[in-house]
């Protein structure tokens, strides 16, 4: 293991096994649905409530991506994987089915690449064969928590998100043909001060550009290093404030195609979705399921995903707190074979 | 790397070079109060809110943590921490007051655990120099968030458990002199069924005594390979239930000095804590505090900690569901040479 300040080198080739992408219908009317593994008709998923539904997300993106990498879950060594649920109860209960040694983490909406990134430590460092990676959201659930009774109707402000109702998980392995995490930046926790809580994008950016720089940094490369560059969940409103970020600190993410996942999954002219998707699975349904599925198609072969988390509390907020928010990154590289699996 | 099943074993030795308990004015008037190495009189801790008092709680933690550990935060490559806080607030927001790369985890009060085993695992696979591992609770912040508000002075059932206000936090080192982390065991989710939010402790002692039993399986080791084994905080009634279930499954507990941080902290005849203490707090300032202190001066030289945590969400209670538990273990070594820093 290489480590340069916030940055780990995998040097034994972490593959990405497989991976699954399940949505819900609001998502499966987006642009990728052709992406995704499953696509729910019903965002309750026949379930007694919105939480239950979430979970049922999880356990259908597990399941898929086990099956996907051709193994049973009792090959699974462990699962790292959280929500933005309070208590991560998505996750902890389908860790309950799965019955599987657990990692519980939360990052909000970077826990994607958090989980994936530990999951690739474990398994670079042989503290795994096979280790399983996800993380999921819900709409209706993170209305409920994080925001009003979607029964009040209460309008929102053009910078809001859409939280993605979704789940993601990838089979990160120690062998096999697939695309390979080659390193991961852990990012720091960054607060500019942004009180509004339906400003994540806001929130997020200086997070995602404090992430990037350091990747660089520690790696000593530039964006041209990258086919695309793709953060998890800024949106319009983040996504152009981290362009100005760049140009203001002279980094030159022009190189590269740089993108955000929360604003690949909806399409703005016809889902009302303010500017643009968050949530948990946004850059996991993105990644696992429409990125991955451009790697194997070599349209893309070095690809940074850079997941970005709003750390908001509805208390903190009552409390007058800002919103701090972190950014972790992975790199996963592949070299155009066939992708065994999904 | 060695692994085997859910246990890492770690071959480089990665040491505890300090650790730090701070406790709130109840923990100091308890059995161990000289062992903690700082104890607050007052638990608003001149904050404006219970929350913000258990945020400062965890500074201070870390603060003296790496005072002890001779370094400064600037030295500290990573800081892995959680704890009970919706959306893991109190680490949250201390992560952004160190800016140092933060990884948030969540395993309710295994995150004390948790947190060592990533920390040591990092460590000992040359993903870090120096890593900071913690968490915290607060009395007044879990009664209002997981159960009534304290004015209303509702009685509790004598099984119920006290959460502990303090913090522990640890500095894990490459190098220097100190008690080493040998291996670490991670639990899996274990749900029998509970659904009383009191009875923590019962939903609690299977997960412990699962995560015990992989680590003897995994190692082909038995109890009497210990010097002592300690439970987080599964207090009177779960630590009854752990002796029951350990004697049930033929495992001689008995050759060890089975002890339970919640049964530790607090004077049964002179503080009202019904079964014992609790929460994220409890495992690590007895740990952190007390237990380091004992290996420093030769009275423990092989223990086990097993931090056991109920994933207990007030929301999914109300659907109906009851209490998934957890429990991760770490064992620590000391061979008695002197401690460096704290």
């Amino acid at each position: 293991m290489q480590q340069g300040h916030q940055t780990w080198v995998f040097n034994n080739k972490p593959v990405i096994a497989s991976t699954a992408a399940v949505v819900g219908p609001f998502e499966g009317r987006g642009p990728l649905a052709n992406d995704f593994d499953l696509i729910h008709g019903d965002s309750l998923l026949n379930q007694e409530s919105w939480e239950k539904a979430e979970k049922v997300l999880f356990e259908d993106a597990a399941r898929l991506a086990i099956e996907q990498a051709g193994l049973l879950k009792e090959q699974i060594d462990f699962f790292i994987g959280g929500d933005l649920m309070n208590q991560i109860i998505s996750t902890s209960y389908a860790a309950r089915t799965l019955s599987i040694p657990y990692l519980g983490v939360f990052g909000a909406c970077s826990t994607s690449m958090e989980s994936l990134a530990l999951a690739a430590y474990l398994v670079n460092t042989r503290g795994g064969k096979h280790v399983l990676a996800g993380t999921c959201s819900h709409n209706s659930t993170a209305e409920k928590q994080f925001r009003y009774p979607t029964e009040y109707g209460s309008q929102k402000p053009p910078y809001a998100q859409y939280t993605v109702t979704g789940a993601g998980a990838a089979v990160v392995a120690s062998k096999g043909k697939g695309p390979v995490i080659t390193s991961a930046t852990m990012g720091r926790v960054i607060d500019m001060g942004i009180k509004d809580p339906f400003n994540m994008g806001a929130a997020m950016a200086p997070a995602a550009v404090d992430t990037i720089t350091a990747h660089f940094r520690d790696l000593r490369i530039g964006p041209e290093e990258y086919d695309m560059i793709v953060t998890g969940d800024l949106a319009q409103v983040g996504h152009g404030l981290a362009n100005d970020l760049f140009e203001k600190h002279g980094i030159p993410i022009h190189k590269t195609d740089f993108q955000d996942c929360g604003m690949m999954i909806y399409d703005y002219n016809t889902q009302m979705v303010q500017a643009g998707g968050s949530g948990c699975a946004c850059s996991a349904v993105v990644t696992y399921g429409h990125l991955m599925k451009r790697m194997n198609r070599g349209e893309i072969r070095k690809l940074l995903v850079v997941a970005t988390g709003a750390l908001m509390s509805p208390l903190a907020m009552q409390q007058g707190e800002s919103i701090p928010a972190i950014a972790h990154a992975v790199s996963i590289h592949y070299d155009g074979e066939a992708m065994q699996g999904g």
